[in-house]
């Protein structure tokens, strides 16, 4: 089995190298024009021309969990498209998500303020009840992250396109659900994947219909958020804060709004990030699999876009 | 039956209320000196005085998990002290405690600096691994907070006076095992009862043996830790950081040190407040039970101090 890699944004050679290791029965490259055709590809954002030069390839084995990026491209025509489907990503979202609900709840930013000032006051704590946390996207990384909030003692809700059941989770799904998943929801999560449907999702429209004082979490893409509405409503006072970590733009301008905006925390596209590992071991294991024919999860259907 | 409630720090009247709502067939008031002997008292912090005065009572149950400042005072000959066990305040800690610990393995505080100077960038992920929570107390509250950090992955080891099992937690005991207790923790979480064995549990001998670049979590008490201990050894380098909650001197004093530290989070012994309605109920059931010679959880050993 012949292996071309194109990794853009990152050092390729440690990912030529680690597949190498672990599948020393291919012949494992890094991509460049003009390389020999190979059978499978493992792929991080790669240019057009990857895939006009290889357009024999059987399957792009993505690097992230994320295939928007990938699906803008015009891909080989017969190539399988498989995402990571986990990879220590989805726990690196449970503690992400939860540090951020847990901050808010606790009113532990607001406590630091008053540290700043040396200053010992008690804050009424609030009942959980009160905070309904709800998950849009239940995929791999949006059901580990609703059952770990969920641990916590808070009412989790969650939305996916199709119907899907989750321990000790309301479920919500389609067109209609959606309406009533936002109605009872105070704490937003967004973890879907980004689509033409679920693009700008989080928007006036939307995020009106949560509860008053709502906070809103983006971990997923910043093309699901407009991020003009959002600022709206926290300058109208219908949303409490936000916790986003993806944005429209990245790097995040430095003239952006998000930067200094009280009610805003801005991280860098930082809460799950890829393991190489963990994620070559993955990516290994699946070319084998798939190679011999067997069933493998994270297969993209192009249409649906994840 | 009749049940005297002596709360200082707080109104008395919505928990002799609560308690009397609870449990229609008492007598609940609420106490002053000279008030008529009951058989068993509610207490937060009481002082001498109503001890003295309520020399007959059988049971003394208490709204808080800690009985330290209670055991300070000459009690009652024959009653029974019976600590809160649970009453919402697990689910608090532990939610606090993964707070603090996310916060820290994911350098968030470093992420919100650069937040105020719009600084985009990327910190080199850490392993799991090499970050073992070290929970010491594996009470109630212990072993919630140690199987809470256990969910995100992190190795979790125990420590405890006697010889305790966790699911999912290396547990150790003893003097002897408090030492490869404390070799093997990068972060410390202290949950022990404060006891005159516990007392300055915390100190520069012991935090010393701790894995380089330690963090301490003191949810606990105050008189745990020996604090210029802690001082010292953050300024010398050895431990990265602490959270702390609790304090030798409560509110901390404005001129403290820890105030400032830029490696010292406080926050006002907010950790896990008592909630009326369910510490109510909780003593109401046990009350009862008791009441009937029936067996309940969380009597404590005078002599253990927990």
């Amino acid at each position: 089995m012949r292996i071309t890699v194109c990794c853009s944004d990152t050092k390729v050679a440690p990912w030529v190298e680690g597949l190498q290791a672990a599948l020393p029965e291919a012949e494992v490259s890094e991509w460049k024009p003009g390389a020999p055709p190979a059978d499978y590809a493992m792929v991080w954002s790669p240019p057009q021309a990857f895939c006009d030069d290889q357009q024999q390839l059987k399957g792009i084995f993505n690097t992230g969990a994320g295939v928007d990026a990938l699906l803008k491209l015009k891909l080989p025509p017969d190539a399988v498209v498989v995402r990571l489907d986990d990879a220590g990503m989805s726990v690196q979202m449970a503690e992400f998500v939860c540090h951020a609900v847990i901050r808010h709840f606790r009113e532990l930013d607001a406590y630091e303020r008053d540290e700043a000032q040396a200053k010992w006051g008690f804050r009424k704590p609030k009942l959980r009840a009160d905070f309904p946390v709800g998950v849009m996207g239940l995929g791999v990384l949006g059901q580990r992250v609703a059952q770990a909030v969920a641990s916590f003692e808070f009412p989790v809700r969650g939305w996916s396109r199709s119907p899907k059941q989750v321990e000790g989770v309301e479920c919500f799904s389609g067109d209609e659900g959606f309406r009533q998943f936002l109605a009872g929801t105070r704490i937003l999560v967004c973890l879907l994947p980004l689509t033409e449907d679920t693009r700008g999702i989080m928007n006036r429209a939307t995020l009106s219909q949560l509860l008053p004082q709502a906070y809103v979490i983006n971990v997923a893409r910043g093309a699901h958020l407009v991020e003009d509405d959002l600022l709206a409503l926290l300058d109208e006072g219908h949303l409490a804060g936000a916790a986003l970590d993806v944005f429209r733009t990245e790097p995040l301008p430095p003239e952006h709004r998000f930067w200094t905006h009280p009610k805003v925390t801005v991280t860098p596209h930082t809460s799950a990030r890829t393991l190489r590992e963990e994620s070559i071991a993955q990516i290994a294991r699946k070319m084998r699999a798939f190679s011999r024919g067997e069933p493998i999860a994270g297969v993209v259907d192009r249409k649906k876009g994840y």
